[in-house]
């Protein structure tokens, strides 16, 4: 990679950075020839570093936790994918213009068609976050009516079940069967204390027909692993991750990818 | 170049930026192997663009026209290169704290150690802008006493002759004899719109016995071809500015390059 001043800057922001996007963004650019660079933050102060992505000025950026809501107000914009579920993880600068979308709510939305999953399916979604939102609203917007918020925080959990029409739960009864289970909480991330644990009990899995997990690191979680022993159907964070970052490089630089390159950055951004 | 997330970002920001410094910092990055990145911007807004340096966090970043005063309010500390001249071209960053330097000063003493230039030389120094600031304060931090600021602009020409204790002209009249004749204005420098002008006439070039270009682009600016022609000594503004540019190489990093890999890096970044 050879950067000059015509270089295109783009980056994310986030408490605890990983090497995700990093890898994956300058993986294509590479490949692609284009003359932009990407790298991770840990910003010293959201609110300044938004300044700098307007003022220096930076192309696009990711936004993780813990910044999601926050930079609400500092934007000029809301794409309909983050009014929706007001929450922000892509903010893209246009002469200065800073519009906010959700690709994590795009890319959910692909992959519920890409698996084509009958919106009649009664599911379960675990957590009430960031991640949980983008997901319980691409369920909505999918037709889906039949459908199970299950968070132990009742505030969040309540809120986000009243917003798109579910129900709220703070616990499962014998009888909420669900034939979809989706977990978006960190539960079976690496190095999020919880490594060993899976989000569902092994008599709900077994019951159920698909398991869809958005943790991407590590990629066959307990839970997908022991939804795969059952024979279930399974969906990995680590698409949901590609999805939205793909959906994020188009935002970035206009360009989409071939399949084939897009799954090579895909693997390579796995590959620490 | 491996971008990852805990590569450390320095910058320059300048209404016209050039890839001198892009190439001189990220070739010693690349063969230092040290995990840093450097990238030249056209700020939308400097304000913004120094928040951004400090929040997102950004190391360390060069400061160039039109911003050389500007950025002194945004800072928290002046070191005494720039509190003396009051004009910036470096900003470091440590732990959210802005430090600014002046290189340009301190990289000039350097130069008139370096090629045993006697104080008591009489000179004229051309020009009255950032550059002219920084030479006029070095010669006056070296002893010079006896020099002319000859400076079409009243204002900022008779100001940095009072605040150095030198006499302002705006013409040199037939008696203004100085052995050591230095440019600090744009005359020379290529795209600056006077690319085959001299900022000396030709009989004063022929008394003189020490030419002194601050011009970096070309090399061998007109005004240094004739001083050559005439058998003069000479000081090319590339040797400015590689030393100012290590300078801050060391202020951000903590390492100088050996001799013989900071010309490799000079040499390089002025081959475009």
């Amino acid at each position: 990679m050879r950067i000059n001043k015509d270089t295109v800057l783009c980056m994310s922001l986030a408490a605890k950075p990983s090497n995700f996007g990093t890898r994956f963004h300058n993986y294509l650019y590479e490949e692609l020839d284009l003359n932009f660079m990407y790298k991770a933050f840990a910003p010293h102060d959201i609110k300044q570093a938004i300044l700098g992505v307007r003022g220096l000025p930076v192309r696009g950026c990711a936004v993780s936790m813990p910044y999601k809501e926050v930079v609400i107000p500092l934007v000029d914009e809301m794409d309909a994918s983050a009014q929706e579920i007001q929450s922000v993880n892509t903010i893209v600068n246009t002469d200065g213009i800073l519009k906010a979308y959700n690709t994590d709510y795009i890319a959910i939305q692909k992959i519920i068609e890409k698996h084509v999953i009958d919106p009649k399916t009664r599911f379960v979604l675990k957590g009430s976050g960031g991640m949980a939102k983008a997901v319980a609203f691409a369920l909505k917007s999918k037709g889906f009516k039949n459908g199970i918020i299950l968070a132990k925080n009742e505030i969040s959990g309540s809120a986000l079940a009243d917003a798109t029409g579910y129900v709220w739960k703070k616990e499962l009864s014998d009888t909420d069967e669900a034939d979809l289970l989706i977990n978006a909480t960190p539960v079976g991330m690496q190095g999020a204390g919880y490594e060993n644990e899976t989000a569902f009990l092994d008599k709900e899995i077994r019951n159920a027909k698909v398991i869809f997990d958005v943790v991407a690191l590590p990629e066959n979680t307990p839970l997908i692993q022991l939804a795969e022993k059952y024979g279930k159907k399974t969906i990995l964070g680590s698409e949901v991750f590609a999805l939205q970052a793909l959906e994020q490089f188009y935002l970035y630089t206009g360009v989409y990818p071939e399949k084939e390159l897009f799954h090579a950055a895909a693997t390579f951004s796995r590959t620490l």
